[in-house]
């Protein structure tokens, strides 16, 4: 038998903040709860990322996750955007870390080869895919999906570990 | 008769994160304390980032500063390098931001310009001014010495705004 591992993915950003809990045992994934963390536009940056921290903060506390991981987003911006998303992405990896559970980072682009099979997947592909392998999603917004697929990439490298160690 | 404000300065870094607390009352500055956060050499982001916010939680509450103000410090880096140092920059605006305090950002230009008195004004102007400004700040760090001309700087700002409301 399986153990059952939550995980919390989450694809941070200033303006929307993805996250999703999937639940992963031996290869079987279920979808928990999805949503995306939307600070007030135009706040100061102090107060937007207060808003990320403390939503993250309530989820975890709300959805008792084991493990975290947190979606490496940037490739090609310039300098004063990745400098603003990395205050987000701080915010996203601090929250976890302080709630004691280990905290992976995965690009982009593992994240797309581990859902769709294709480094270069674009978002619409990778959507579809966590639908595929979350039936009960519903709906989805893109940062959410996006913060779903973090998850089942996780656990896809989480069981591979785990199949490894044993 | 003029309010004591209490600011404290923060120039993140991941590596290290200096911080320093002045008094400002009216053109009077003195110095209260500074220091540098240099979390574990080699240590996860998330855990490294914890350092950073808990370091910063404990000079709050010890030192019960008035306000906050932070660098802006990135100007050449690539998007990687902006990427990690936002990250601690998101720390460390929202550790005060989560204090309640007000938190200001000035860009490294303004800093200088405050200080020195022009914006292309080098680390080790910077140093001398501040001990010129501080006279008893003792020896200082090169990042603790920025985060005191950040607080410097705010105090020059908020005593202007102050004058310019009265």
């Amino acid at each position: 038998m399986n153990a059952v591992i939550r995980i919390l993915g989450v694809d941070p950003g200033s303006a929307a903040t993805g996250w999703g809990v999937v639940e992963s045992s031996g290869a079987r994934l279920s979808y928990v709860a999805s949503g995306v963390i939307r600070p007030k536009r135009g706040s100061a940056p102090a107060q937007k990322l207060s808003v990320i921290f403390e939503g993250l903060r309530e989820l975890i506390a709300e959805f008792a996750p084991d493990e975290a991981a947190v979606e490496e987003t940037f490739v090609n911006a310039n300098p004063r955007d990745a400098l603003v998303l990395g205050q987000a992405r701080g915010v996203a990896l601090l929250a976890p870390g302080l709630a004691g559970l280990s905290v992976a980072e995965y690009a982009a682009n593992s994240v797309k080869k581990s859902v769709v099979g294709k480094g270069h997947a674009d978002k619409h592909q990778v959507a579809a895919m966590v639908k595929v392998l979350l039936p009960k999603c519903g709906t989805l917004a893109s940062d959410e999906a996006d913060a779903l697929a973090v998850a089942i990439c996780h656990a896809h490298h989480a069981g591979i570990r785990r199949l490894e160690a044993s």
